[in-house]
This record gives C-alpha cells, sequence and structure tokens, in this order.
C-alpha cells in the first residue's frame, strides 16, 4: 500500500526461504552499532511474547492446519502486537529496527503463495499495522538455491517450509513484483551471490539510506 | 454487515457476560432433538482445537495483554477456523448448529467496547467469515445483573470479564443497535427473566423459525 506512514529507521528484510535474511540482519546490526547507534533486531512472525505464542500456533506441524484466512489473520495479530509493543516504542527513542521479515511477507506468502486477496492484506496492513519499513531489503534467489542452503540446518522443517516449489515460485514472483511496484523503499539484491557479497552489498545501501536520512535532519 | 449469505440452520446466542447464553443454549439444542434434528452446539472464541488455543491466547489474564486490534484479528482467526472446520461442514450435512456468540460479538465487544471501527470489522466479516446466522437471539440484560450472575460462578474471570462497568455498557448498547438495524436476524430477548421465562421465550422463536423454515422448503 502506498501512501501509509513510513518510518526511516525501521529497516525489514525480506526473501524467501534460505535466501540469507538472518545472516543479512547481522551483518546490518553490526555496521549501524559501529556507527553508534542504537539497535533493535527483531523477527516475524513474532517479536514480542504474545506475538510469539502465535508463531508457534502459526508454524508447527502436525496439528490442526491453519486455513489460508486464518494463517493471514494470525499474522496479522501478531504484526498488530509486535508494531505496539516492539517496534514503536523503539523507534520513539531513536533506535533502528531490523526486522527479519515484516508485511511484505504476507503480501508475498499469504497473498502470491495462498492466492488470497492483495486488496484484503492492504486494509489489514491499513487498519491494523498502519506502519510501513522506510527501507526494505529484498534477497532475491531462485527457489532450489535457497533450499538447498536451508535443507542440513533444518531436520525438522516448519509448516510453511513444508509446501511446495509452486508456492514458493509464487512467493517469490509476489515479492518481485512489489520490489517494482515501489522502487523508493525496496532494494533488489542478488542472494545467489556469496554470503561476503550479498552482506557488502545490504550494508552498502543501508549506509547510503543512513547518510540521506542524516542530510535531510541537518 | 447485510447482503452476507445466511444459513436458517446457524443460530446464534449473543449478550453480554452472564446474560444466560450457555444456559438457553441447553434449551434450545434440547428442542431440536426433540424434533430428531441433528444439532452442533459450539461456541466463540473457539469450536476447533486451533481455534480453542487461539482462545487461551486471548483470555488468559496475567500475560501480555493483546492490542484492541491484536484481540480483534485473534477473534476473526478463530472464526475463520471455526467456520471452515465444524459450522460449514456441520450445515452441508444438514445439521442444526447453536453457536454461543459469533460475530455480533466482535462488533459489540471490540467494536462497542474497544472503539475498534465497525467497517474494518465489517471487511473481516466479509473477507474471512463470510457466513451470518440466519437467526440470532440477543439476550439482554442490564450490566450489573449479568455480572452478578457469574459473580459467584467465576472465582477467576478471564482477561475481558475484568473490564469495568463502562466497558460492559458500550457492549450492551452495541448490540441492541444491531439488534435495531437487523431486526429480520434478531430477536431481542428480556434475560432479566426467571431462567424458565427466557429459555421459554428462546425455544418458541426457534420453533416459529423451523417452521417458516421447513414450510419455505416444502
Ligand atoms: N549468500 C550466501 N551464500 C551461501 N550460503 C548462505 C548465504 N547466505 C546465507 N547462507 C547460509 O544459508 C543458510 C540460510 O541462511 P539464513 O538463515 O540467513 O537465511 P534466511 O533467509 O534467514 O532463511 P529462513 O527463511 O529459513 O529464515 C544458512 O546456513 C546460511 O549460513
Ligand atoms: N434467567 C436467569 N435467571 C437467573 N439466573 C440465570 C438465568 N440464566 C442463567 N442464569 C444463571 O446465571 C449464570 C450465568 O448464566 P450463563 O452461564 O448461561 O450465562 P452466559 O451468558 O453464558 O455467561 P458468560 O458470558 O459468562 O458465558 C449461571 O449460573 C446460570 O445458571
Ligand atoms: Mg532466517
Ligand atoms: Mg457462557
Amino acid at each position: 500500500m502506498t501512501g501509509l506512514p513510513s518510518h526511516p529507521r525501521f529497516v525489514s528484510l525480506e526473501g524467501g526461504e534460505g535466501a540469507g535474511k538472518t545472516t543479512v540482519l547481522a551483518a546490518l546490526r553490526d555496521a549501524l552499532l559501529g556507527c553508534g547507534d542504537e539497535v533493535v533486531c527483531t523477527r516475524e512472525p513474532g517479536g514480542t511474547p504474545l506475538a510469539e505464542r502465535i508463531r508457534t500456533l502459526l508454524l508447527e506441524p502436525g496439528h490442526e492446519p491453519p486455513a489460508a484466512e486464518t494463517e493471514l489473520l494470525l499474522m496479522f495479530a501478531a504484526r498488530a502486537q509486535h508494531v505496539r509493543e516492539t517496534i514503536r516504542p523503539a523507534l520513539a527513542r531513536g533506535a533502528w529496527v531490523l526486522s527479519d521479515r515484516f508485511t511484505d511477507s504476507s503480501y508475498a506468502y499469504q497473498g502470491g503463495g495462498r492466492g488470497l486477496d492483495p486488496a484484503f492484506i492492504a486494509v489489514l496492513e491499513r487498519d491494523a499495522v498502519g506502519l510501513q519499513p522506510g527501507l526494505t531489503l529484498l534477497l532475491d534467489i531462485d527457489v532450489q538455491g535457497g533450499r538447498a542452503r536451508t535443507r542440513g540446518r533444518d531436520p525438522y522443517p516448519d509448516r510453511i517450509e513444508r509446501e511446495r516449489d509452486e508456492f514458493f515460485e509464487r512467493v517469490r514472483a509476489a515479492y518481485r513484483a512489489r520490489a517494482a511496484a515501489e522502487p523508493a523503499r525496496f532494494r533488489l539484491l542478488d542472494a545467489a551471490q556469496p554470503v561476503a557479497a550479498v552482506a557488502g552489498e545490504a550494508v552498502r545501501h543501508l549506509r547510503q539510506w543512513r547518510d540521506r536520512a542524516e542530510e535531510a535532519r541537518a
């Protein structure tokens, strides 16, 4: 959704399974700490104790699977809590917030992946969240390449990780379409490169973004 | 919301704390069983194993309290699941569904009580639920009278039951406004009467409703 308020120190990392979000987030955090800034690292679904309990309902395999609409509303319930309890308070005291996934994940997974109406998602974003990241780094990698990376790490994939490749192809396409539609907010990174190259590029984008924000304040 | 599909065998019981919903539901069930009909009794939030786990997140006191928006979305996440896993399958095989609370509770509690926008609730109702009861019995009682009934029963009131009287006054007003706005679906009962009188009136309404539905089919 365009026209939603955003905050320059709110940065999200997006991308499919194994794209490198968690890895790159650590590099961004270190770069900001090196500038002497306060940084809050968080993740979705989750980011507060209640939201982490919602995460458990969402991701554990083997119980009653949520319908697509149930999944969407649980994601946004967790997000509504996350933005109020963790993200806004951190931004209000001047910290950076680096979030491993945010609302774009719902457009990609519940919209693209599950086929739910993006107009419904946009209402949830507007009425229950009301905040966008200033900067979003999309780590783009082909589905096979991302899954090859997580395969060794995860002996027990969660409920969403168990989806088929076609699902993740739709997720990837939805992400790329969002990045193309909002070029001012998104940076698209080729996440198939070696870690050092992806992290270096991500840190470069963040530094440029930070410098621009500093200038705007001066 | 008007214009939403409804089902004649789907009946909801609504009202504030201690109005007598659970008591009346048992009387309605017995009346239908006496006609030889299949009856599924269910409740909200809840009605499926996953939805009951969401209920726990919603109602337990003493943890991180959900923001109003989080509460609303958890309620609708549970409802989206309930309608798909329990209510529609029961209606599809010809059973009656008697639900102790349904979407009107969200308009009353999260709308009236918490002050959330009814237009947002209407979008959730349309896009995540998509079904209304054919008949809704509203058990109306003054706040003090209802609370006096539950006080003895509940040594450990849940998170919502701990709200102040002003909150429940707003809930009651929202319920009454909905009943006035949708007279074809609602029956308003004076729930301050003795149990036998309230239950008798409720059963009379249901029998009339059932007779009319039978005639319409014939
Ligand atoms: N650019 C890269 N090249 C090779 N391996 C990488 C790269 N980035 C991350 N990895 C490795 O791939 C695995 C997945 O990385 P990471 O956990 O950061 O991805 P993610 O996007 O957070 O995945 P998930 O969606 O499962 O959370 C890790 O073992 C990580 O060390
Ligand atoms: N008409 C009535 N007159 C007096 N007592 C009643 C009446 N109806 C129910 N009660 C008693 O009041 C208490 C609350 O009734 P009940 O549990 O049916 O209400 P409820 O609307 O389901 O409440 P809750 O919102 O807490 O679920 C019970 O102890 C019940 O036996
Ligand atoms: Mg990760
Ligand atoms: Mg009850």
